[in-house]
This record gives structure tokens, sequence and C-alpha cells, in this order.
């Protein structure tokens, strides 16, 4: 199975609507960066999406070293922070598409949001 | 200036997380309908997501319908239903990217997330 996942950071306390648009922003930039091979999986697999919460900028940026270390698409979004945030700062990480073996390498730690 | 609104269901009451994925699909899904000139002029603006919100599926139809005869990029979003909403529900909308005036023209009524 192909899937996506994506990362946000729970410390930031952002509202629901601010949530999401990090993660739409997450999803959309990880998807532009995956191979073609990747998108067309992953659609055939009904574009699986799965938002994942973490607590801190420390294991966000270690889990973005690790998704680029094994060569999986990934994109750490930063706010623009014209609301709830500062300007620059990481909000959110999408990973993939890729396989979910290769996804679970390295977010299977991670809860549900 | 261009935009990307995505218009979530409220009364399906939806978690933050399953909020989260409904609003990226219908983002990922509006985005793969529009133009090449579209994506370009939207990505030079920031790739700007608003995420309102929208109280019955009568309103979410209206509004497709809407986009659709302004011949605006849109995407309705079914979910599968697995978790939380019955298979087919219909949650989300994607409207754009495009001009802002042309989405307000259609969006403009309602309310931030």
């Amino acid at each position: 199975m192909w899937k996506q996942v994506i990362v946000i950071r729970q410390d930031l306390r952002m509202s629901k609507g601010k949530t999401a648009a990090q993660v739409a922003h997450a999803s959309l930039e990880a998807y532009k960066k995956s191979s073609l091979e990747d998108q067309i999986e992953w659609e055939a697999w009904g574009s699986k999406k799965v938002v994942l919460k973490i607590k801190t900028l420390h294991e966000i940026i270690t889990l973005q070293k690790a998704a680029a270390k094994a060569r999986v698409p990934n994109a750490l979004i930063k706010d623009a922070g014209h609301t709830e945030v500062e300007p620059g700062t990481v909000t959110a990480l999408g990973i993939g598409p890729c396989s979910e073996d290769e996804i679970d390498h390295i977010t299977g730690h991670l809860q549900m949001l």
C-alpha cells in the first residue's frame, strides 16, 4: 500500500482551521516533490493520507532528516506567520507518497492526531 | 491575488485529524484540476489556502454548482468512510487556485474555520 503521512506540531496549539491549512500545505508540497510513479501508485490506493502528531520542533526536524536520508520525498512547512504563529515557524512535515513500509519505518512510533 | 479555498462541513463533527485529512484531500484534488497557469500564479502568491466552514450537505452542493458554473476548478470530496463518517459522505470542497475576486464571488459569505 502507498500512503502519505503529514506530521503536525502539537506544541504550537494551532486552531482547527490553522492546523488543516498547514496539513494541506505539507500534503501538496510533498506530493509535488514525489515521482510520477509514486503519484500514480498512490492514487491507485485511494490517495491515503494519515495525519500524525508530534510535540516539538526538534522531533519534526529529526523526522525530516530521517526521511531525507531514506530518500523519501518530504516537505517541511514554514508558516508565513500572518496568524497564530511567528513568521518562519516550522508547523508541519509532509512525507510521501511512498510505500507504507518505507513510511512506517520513519513515522511508525507516532500517534494519530 | 491567487488563492485556494477549502470548505469543510461542520455538521459532521469530525475530529481535528479527520478534518485536516479531508481538507488536504480537497486541496490536492482541486489543485490537480487547475491549469498550469493558475498553479504557477498561485505559487507566486505563496500558495495561499483558506479554510472555511459550512453547515449542511445542501449548502456544499450549492457551492460546488456555483464553482462549476463559474468554470472555477473544484473538487468535491467523498470520504471512503473507514472512520468517523459513513462511506460516500461528502465532507469537503476544494475551490481553486484562481483569482481572489472569482473565489470571493462564490465563497465570500462564508466564515473561517
